[in-house]
C-alpha cells in the first residue's frame, strides 16, 4: 500500500485551519498556529495546475453521432468552439465556430450549398472540408475575398457512436490508439449512455470520478444501491499498467468501529450479505460469472484512468465509462458510457435493461450525487488522506506523460 | 466602385485564421501562418473606437414624448442617467437621476411641488429647471443645504412626438440642425415607430443598419419580404453629400451563380419579378409611383447614415429611420420610425398600414433578425468585404467629424 | 444642537454636480466648477471606511434558535461561513464550514455520529465541540489523518431565542455585555421578529435605521403609519451615554412652508392630530401610558445605536431592535425583533397583536420600505445635510471604539 500522499508525517499536529495571511494592521482571522497546513496548491504538478482547460493533442467525445446531421451545430471543447455538420458524404466535420468577417457563430447558419455552412449574417460560405471561405452570397461570384479567407478546421471521426474532435497541434494521432482497448479489439459490443453539460472544472469531475474514497460514502443512498451493500472501507494500491493507472483492492471492510463514535455500516437487512473473499471486479462482492471478453483482458483493478480524463469501471458484466471533457474554466461535458460484450438475444436483454433501469439509476441518480459534488468542490487549498494516493498518482501520470496543458487564452479566442 | 476596404490587395493569401499569441512556453493553438490576417483593431478610427458610449454635443431621442408625464421617468443615455419629468409650463425637463445625498435614483421619486422632483428617501426637492436644491422636506424651511446643491441639467427637446436629451457640453448646438432635413422643411408628415431597449453595442447596431450586405442574405427570410424578391449581390459606392452618407447602387443582381457550388436567388415562384433595370429608391425595384415630396429631396441614394447614429432607409411612399442611441457599453436604445409625408385621407391610410402591419413586420419580426445579429457580433478582429465600404467609409465619417467620443468614466458616473 | 457635518461652513455654495475628472484630452463630462463638492469618500471614518465585512470580536445573530436542529446549517456572517449544528446536549455548536480534504461545505452533511458533522462527499467527521477530525468513515478506524486535522470552531450563543455567533479573537467577550442593558436585567418579556437576507452593504441598512431624516419622509405612505400622523422635520442632537449613541429631539414639526413652492404636512384628516408638546418616546407624539420597565430606563432618546450595529426604538409600549448582520460585501441579514415587557394575559395579547398586525404592518411593509432604499443607496460620494448629525456620530462612534474591521481577503476564505 502506498502511503498517505501529501501529508508528511514529519509535519506536527495542526490544530486549526488557517486565516488568509494578514495584511498591514488588520489582525489574524484564524485560531491557531500562522503557519498554513495541507497542501495550499498544485504546484507538485504544474502540467496538471495548469490544464484548467484540459490537455492538447487528443481527442475528446462532443455529441452522438445521431446529433450531428446536416444542421450545424455549435459545441466548445478545451475553450474552443467548434461548429459541426455532416458533408456531402455524410461524414462530420468541424470548423472553428467563428465567421472571420464580423464575428458571428457559424453553428446560427445553415447549409446552403450542400458541403458548406454559410453564416447566417452576410452569407459567407465556408467548404466544411478545409474551411475556405468558397463564396460569399452578398458579394457575387467575382467576390475577392473567396479563397482569400481559411476558417480552421478540426480534425473529426466518429467511434462509439460518438463524434469525437481534435483539439490540438494540425496532425491528429490516430484515435483509435485513444480508445480503450477492449473496444477496438474487434468483439462486438453495445453501448449506452448520456451526455450532460455539468457545472465544476473537469479536473474535480475526474478526479471525483477514478477517486477511491467518495462512492462509499457518496453513494450510500444512491438508489442504483439499493440492494447492493457497499463498503465502508478499503485498502488500496495504485498500479500502471501501459496508459492506465489501475486501483487495487488489498482489503475490502464492509463496516468499521470508530472509537467513542460507534459501529458504521452501509449494510441493511435488505441488502445482499457482503462477501468474505477480496475481488477486484465490481465493488460490491465477488461476481458468480464474469463475462469472457472482460475476463480475457484481466484488468487488474476495478477502475482504472488514463489521459485526457477517461474512467473505465469494469463490473463482471458490463464496463462503465466517463469521459471528462472540457467545456470552459467551470464547467465540463459528461460523456456516461455503459457497455455490454453480449451477442445475440443478450444485446436485446441489455439495451432493455439499460433504457429501463442503468439510464435513469445510475447514469442519472448515481451520477446526479458525483455532479452534485463536482459543482460544490473547491480546491486547493485540499488536505488529502489515505485514499487519495489514486488523485495524486493521477496527478503525476498527467504531469510525466508530458502532456500540454491548453492555454487559457484560447477561451473565447476570436481569430 | 470604392475598392475593398480593409483588405489591401498587398498582403498575401491567408490560408487560415489565427491563434491568440503563445505565451511562454506554450504551443500555438492555431492551424496556419503566425501572422494575424485581417483587421485585429479598429485603431484606424481612433475616435470610432473610442466611441463606446457613444459620442458628445449630440441630441439623443430616448422615449415618445407620450410617456413622460409629471411622475419621473429614468433613462439612460451615452453611460448617463437622467430623470425626465414635465414641469409646470408642460415641457420636459431633464436633470442627473442621481441625488447627492445620498446616491438615490431621482426616478423613483415624485413632484411634491410642481416643477420639481423629490428624492424618494429623504425628500430633497430639486427643481427641474436648473436642478438646484429649493427644499428639504425633512430638514423644514431653514435647511442650511437649500441652494447650496445643484445636480446637473440636461437640454431636453420634443421633435417627431419624441423626448431628445442632449449629451453634452453646456451649450447645445439647435436640435432641428440634426433633425433629417426632410423632417424640418415644413411639410406635413406622419410618424409611427417603436422603441426598444437591445444587447448589443450601438456601433454593431449602427453597422449593422447600414452594412450594404446583410439585408440581401440575413433579412431573405422576414416576412416582410413574403412577396417580394430581395437582389442577391450588389455593386455599390459610396457619396457623401452635406453630412450623410448614402449607398448608391451601380448594379443590382437578382441571382448569382456560383462557381462549383450552384446557383443562388431569393426569387421564389410567388414572390413579385425583379425588375430589370437598376433603380435607387427601395431594395426590391423601381417604383411605379415615388411620394411627391420623397421626390423633391432627390436623395442619391435609397440608404443614407449621418452621425450620431441616424440610419435613413427611403422607400418610394415612405422613409423608415434608425436611431441608435448608446445605453452602456453592451445596450443601446432601438428607435425605430416610419415617416409619411400623405395628407387627407391619406393620414388615416398610413396609420391602419402602420399598426396593422408595418408595425409588426417591420419594426418586428424583420428588424428582430437584425437585433439577434448586432447581440451576436463580435469584432474586431473583422474580415470586411467589398460590401463592407459601407462601413468603413462610416467610421472615416465619425473620425472626419472631429466628434468627441463619450468618455468611458462616465458610466455609472456618481458625482 | 449640533452644526450641519460634512459641510463646512466655508466651502463656497456648489453649483452643480461634479464631473469624474477628465482623463487625457477627454473633456470635462459637467457643468460647472472642476472642484468636487461634498464627500467624495469616508476617509474621514477610516476603520468604518475599511470595514465593509463588519467589525471583529463582536457577537452576531445569525438565525432563529427553533431553526437549528441536529441537521447542520450553513450560514455566513462577516463574510465567513459556518455550519451550525446541536451537539449531543443540545447546545448549538459553530464550525468553519467548509471541509479541508476538498472544499466541501459540511453544512451539506450530517451528523453520522451524535455530536459529529460528516462532510457528505468521503465522510470525514469532525466533533462539534472543537473542530477536531475524529473519524473519516471511509478511511477505517485507524485513518492516519484523524487527530491531525481540525476545522476552526465558532463560539456559538443562544440568547433572546436566536443564535449568535462570535466572529472574531479566539477568547469571546461575555455576551450579556453586548446585548441591550434592559433584555438582561431580569424583566420578563416577549419577542417577536422577522430575519431576512438583503441587498446591499450592512452599514447602508445601519445608517438608515438610525437616520434621523428618512422615516418622516419614506414611510410617509406606510400601512404602519395609517393613522398617526408622522412629523415633518425635527431639530435634533445626539447624546453619548454608555456604548449607546441617542437621538434626542428639540424640536418636531408637523409641517413646514417652504418659500415659493407650498406647505408639506403628513397630517390628513384621518389621521390623529399630532400633540403639542415635545415628547422623546415614540415619534408620533407623546403617549398616554408608557411600560414601567421602559419607563424605569429613562431612555434618553426614542432612537438609539450600539456597536457593532444595534438599534433600538423605544416606543412606549414596546422596543423595536435592528441587527445589521453583515454577509459578504453586498448584502446583510436583517434581524427585526419587537420586545414587549408585559406578563400574564398582556402576553398572549401582544403575541396575538405580534402576529396579527406588527409582523406584518411594521417588519414587513413598513421596513421593506427601508429595505427598497438600502439596496439603492450609492454612497460616498454623498452630500450630507443637518439630520446627518446622526450618522456622522455613527461613523465617529465606530473609529473612537478602536474597534476592528474585518478583513476584506476574509470572503470565500479557504483554509
Amino acid at each position: 500500500m502506498t502511503a498517505e500522499t501529501g501529508t508528511p508525517a514529519a509535519e506536527p499536529a495542526a490544530s486549526a485551519v488557517q486565516a488568509p495571511p494578514a495584511k498591514g494592521p488588520l489582525p489574524r482571522t484564524g485560531i491557531g498556529p500562522a503557519r498554513p497546513r495541507g497542501r495550499q496548491d498544485w504546484s507538485s504538478w504544474p502540467s496538471y495546475d495548469s490544464a484548467v482547460l484540459g490537455f492538447r493533442n487528443f481527442w475528446y467525445p462532443v455529441a452522438w453521432a445521431s446529433q450531428v446531421a446536416r444542421a450545424p451545430l455549435g459545441v466548445t471543447v478545451c475553450g474552443e468552439r467548434v461548429v459541426l455538420a455532416r458533408g456531402k458524404d455524410g461524414r462530420v466535420r468541424g470548423l472553428h465556430d467563428r465567421c472571420p468577417h464580423r464575428g458571428v457563430p457559424l453553428s446560427l447558419g445553415k447549409q446552403e450549398f450542400p458541403g458548406t455552412v454559410s453564416c447566417p449574417y452576410h452569407g459567407w460560405t465556408f467548404d466544411l472540408e478545409g474551411g475556405r471561405l468558397c463564396a460569399v452570397i452578398t458579394d457575387g461570384p467575382d467576390s475577392p475575398v473567396c479563397g482569400k479567407v481559411t476558417v480552421r478546421s478540426y480534425p473529426v471521426e466518429e467511434r462509439l457512436g460518438l463524434v469525437w474532435v481534435w483539439i490540438g497541434d494540425p496532425d491528429p494521432a490516430p484515435i483509435d490508439q485513444q480508445l480503450p482497448e477492449e473496444l477496438t479489439a474487434g468483439d462486438p459490443f453495445t453501448l449506452g449512455g448520456r451526455i450532460d453539460i455539468r457545472g465544476g472544472n473537469w479536473r474535480f469531475a475526474c478526479e471525483n470520478g477514478y477517486d477511491e474514497g467518495h462512492a462509499k460514502y457518496l453513494h450510500r443512498t444512491s438508489l442504483w444501491r439499493t440492494f447492493k451493500t457497499m463498503p465502508t472501507w478499503n485498502l488500496t494500491h495504485i498500479e500502471k499498467h501501459g496508459r492506465w493507472i489501475y486501483r487495487v483492492q488489498d482489503e475490502v471492510h464492509w463496516e468499521a468501529d470508530f472509537p467513542g463514535l460507534g459501529t458504521w455500516t452501509n449494510y441493511r437487512w435488505w441488502k445482499k450479505k457482503p462477501p468474505k473473499e477480496t475481488f477486484n471486479i465490481g465493488n460490491t462482492g465477488k461476481a458468480k460469472r464474469i463475462d469472457p471478453v472482460i475476463a480475457k483482458h484481466a484488468f487488474p483493478g476495478f477502475a482504472s484512468l488514463s489521459l485526457p480524463g477517461v474512467l473505465r469501471i469494469v463490473y463482471p458484466t458490463f464496463i462503465h465509462y466517463e469521459f471528462y471533457v472540457p467545456v470552459n474554466t467551470d464547467s465540463h461535458r459528461y460523456v456516461g458510457a455503459m457497455v455490454n460484450f453480449g451477442t445475440g438475444w443478450r444485446v436485446a436483454e441489455f439495451i432493455a435493461k439499460y433504457l429501463g433501469g442503468i439510464r435513469w439509476l445510475f447514469h442519472g441518480q448515481f451520477s446526479g450525487q458525483d455532479k452534485w459534488m463536482v459543482d460544490v468542490t473547491d480546491a486547493p487549498p485540499e488536505r488529502l488522506y489515505r485514499p487519495d494516493v489514486s488523485l495524486t498518482t493521477w496527478r503525476k501520470l498527467c504531469v510525466d506523460s508530458g502532456a500540454l496543458p491548453q492555454p487559457l487564452d484560447v477561451v473565447d479566442q476570436k481569430a
